[in-house]
C-alpha cells in the first residue's frame, strides 16, 4: 500500500509551513494587494492613479549556484534577500519601482525550518523594497533534488511611467559611467568562484578579507532601489546596467544604442580583495574575471556630464566612482 | 588556469540559444508588449482601456516531477505547455485572462537542443493562450542538477475586472458542481504515480489505456481558458477550482465560503483507466487517490442551478459532468 508520503511528498508539511508563514507574508502587503494567501492567484490593484501611462516591468531570476554555497554553509536566511534584491535591481534598470513578487522554492525533501528561513529572507527583502509577496510555489521533488538541496527563483513586477522609462536610447558620446559599489559577488560567478576555491577552507578568518571566505562569499546582493528611485524621479539617469552574468561590459552592452561603446578605466576603482583572492586561487585570466564577476561594481549609471556631480552627491552612500565614459563606436 | 567554462558554465551557449529563440518568442508578442528581448525587464502596457477597475492576477508554478518523466521519456516539447496551461488555469479561477508569462529554466549542463524544445513548448502554449512571453531566465547550475536533469517554473500575470472577480463568496447551498474532463494527471501526483509504476515498462502499448504508459502519463495539461473565458464574460460562474495538488476536495475548499461544503458524487463520472491502473500498481487507498489526483476532473465550476444547462451547453466540448453540489456545512 503506497501513499504520497511514501513517495516522498508531504502535503501536510507544506500546508503547515504556509500557515506559519502567513502572518509574515501579510506583513509585506500594501493597500494595493486585494487578496489573501491561498487563492489560485495573487490580486493586485492595477489602477495606478499617479501614472499617466503606466507600464508594467517584469523580470524572473534565480540566484545561481550561490544556493549551493548557502547549503554548504548552512546559512539559509540570505539567499531569499539575494533573489529579491537582484530582481529589484533588474527592473530598476528600466526605471521601474517594485509592486509585487512571487517565489518558486523547489527541494528534494521539504525541511520546514530551512524553507522558513529561505522564504523569510524573501519576506525581509520584500518589506525593505516596498514589494508585496502575493504568490509563490513550494515544490517537493524527491527525484530531482538531492536530500538537503533546493533551488529558488522569483518573479518581480514593477511599474514605470512610460515617458520616464530608461532604455538607454539617449546615451551619447561624452556621457559618464558611474559605478556603485557591490557588496561582493552578488549572485554571479559562484560556479567559477567555488571551482577556484575548491580546496579552500571557508571558515578560517582571512585578514585580507577581514572575514572568513564563507562570510565574504555569502554577503547579500544589494538593492539599489532606495538610492536610485529618487535619482530616477529627478530624471537624472540615461541608462542603468545591473552588473550580473556577463560582467560590466556584458551588461552595459544590453543598454547601449548603436554607434556608441563604453570605455571603462579599469584602474579607476579598487577591486575588492575577495575578487583578487578568487583570481589567485584559480589562476583566472583577468579578461575572464571581467566577463564573469562584477569586480566591486554592482550597478552602472549612465549620466550626462552636466548631471554627474548631482548624481554623485545623491549616491554618496553607495561609494560612487566615475569608472569610464561613452565614446563613439570604433 | 580556470575559466567559467571549465567550471561548467557556458555563457556563449546560453546566448546562442536566446538568439535562436528570439523570433519564436517575438511571435507571442501582443500590441501591449513594449519591449524587445534582452533588456533587464519585460515591458507591458498597463492602461487596460476596456476595464473600469483592472486588477492584476498573478501566479507562479512548476510542473513537479512530471519533469523527471519527460527526461526519462526524452520528450521535452510538452512540459512547457503543461507549465503555461497550469498557470493559465490558476488565474482563470479568479476570473482573469492571461497577459504575459515569464519562465525559469534551470539545468546542470545547458543542452541547447533540449532547452529549445522545452522553451518551444512554453512558446506554443503562450501563443495558444494569447499570452506574451516577456521574460525568463536560463540558469546553468552544474553543482545542483545532475547531467541531463532540469527544472522549470513560470509566472503568469493576467487581468480581471474587479467587479467580476470570481472569489467564491456568493457560493451557497444548492449550487451545482460541474467538472470538466482532464487529459490525464495534468501536473499532479507524478511522484506517487512513478513510485507505483517503478517496475513498469513505459513503452509497451496497453490496450486498457489505448496507448503506452509513457504516452498516457505525459499527456499535456489542458488549458480551459478558451472554453471558460466566454462563460466568465457572461457572469455564469460563482467559483472555479483548478484541480491540482490536494485533489478535487482540497482545491474546492480553497474557494468555498464559511458555512458551506461540497458534496461530491464520486460515482457520477468514470475515472479514466490511467488512474485505476496506477491505483492497482501501487495498491493506493481510494482516499489517497482522491487527495492526490484529479481522477479525470481537471477543473470544477460552481454554478447556480438556473445557469447549469447554459453552462453545460457552453462547455459541451469539455465533457462536462455534474459531479456534485454545495450543501450547508454540517
Amino acid at each position: 500500500m503506497l501513499t504520497y508520503r511514501d513517495a516522498g511528498v508531504n502535503i501536510d508539511a507544506a500546508e503547515q509551513l504556509l500557515r506559519r508563514l502567513k502572518p509574515l507574508i501579510r506583513s509585506t502587503f500594501t493597500p494595493a494587494v486585494l487578496t489573501d494567501i491561498g487563492h489560485f492567484g495573487g490580486l493586485y490593484d492595477a489602477r495606478f492613479p499617479h501614472y499617466e501611462h503606466p507600464v508594467l516591468v517584469a523580470s524572473t531570476d534565480g540566484v545561481g549556484t550561490k544556493i549551493k554555497l548557502a547549503i554548504r554553509l548552512g546559512i539559509h536566511s540570505t539567499v531569499g534577500q539575494d533573489l529579491v534584491n537582484h530582481c529589484v535591481n533588474d527592473i530598476l534598470c528600466c526605471g521601474a519601482r517594485p509592486l509585487f513578487f512571487l517565489d518558486y522554492f523547489a527541494c528534494g525533501q521539504l525541511d520546514s525550518a530551512i524553507a522558513e528561513q529561505v522564504i523569510g529572507g524573501i519576506i525581509t527583502a520584500c518589506r525593505q523594497n516596498g514589494c508585496a509577496l502575493i504568490g509563490g510555489e513550494t515544490a517537493e521533488m524527491p527525484s530531482l533534488y538531492a536530500p538537503g538541496d533546493y533551488d529558488l527563483a522569483g518573479t518581480i513586477v514593477g511599474v514605470a511611467e512610460r515617458s520616464r522609462i530608461i532604455d538607454g536610447s539617449s546615451i551619447q558620446p561624452g556621457d559618464l559611467l558611474i559605478g556603485l559599489a557591490s557588496t561582493g559577488l552578488h549572485t554571479n560567478g559562484y560556479s567559477l568562484a567555488m571551482a577556484a576555491l575548491r580546496e579552500h577552507d571557508l571558515e578560517t578568518y582571512i585578514p585580507e578579507l577581514q572575514s572568513s571566505l564563507g562570510e565574504a562569499l555569502i554577503a547579500i546582493h544589494r538593492s539599489y532601489a532606495a538610492t536610485l528611485l529618487p535619482v530616477l524621479d529627478r530624471g537624472l539617469l540615461k541608462g542603468l546596467a545591473h552588473v550580473t552574468g556577463g560582467g560590466i561590459m556584458g551588461n552595459l552592452s544590453r543598454i547601449l544604442p548603436r554607434g556608441v561603446s563604453a570605455y571603462i578605466d579599469w584602474a579607476s576603482w579598487e577591486v575588492p580583495p575577495l575578487f583578487r583572492y578568487i583570481q589567485r586561487a584559480g589562476n583566472i585570466p583577468e579578461e575572464e574575471m571581467r566577463r564573469v564577476f562584477n569586480l566591486g561594481i554592482g550597478i552602472v549609471l549612465v549620466v550626462a556630464p552636466e548631471h554627474a556631480s548631482e548624481v554623485l552627491a545623491l549616491c554618496a552612500e553607495e561609494k560612487p566612482v566615475v569608472i569610464g565614459h561613452i565614446q563613439a563606436a570604433s
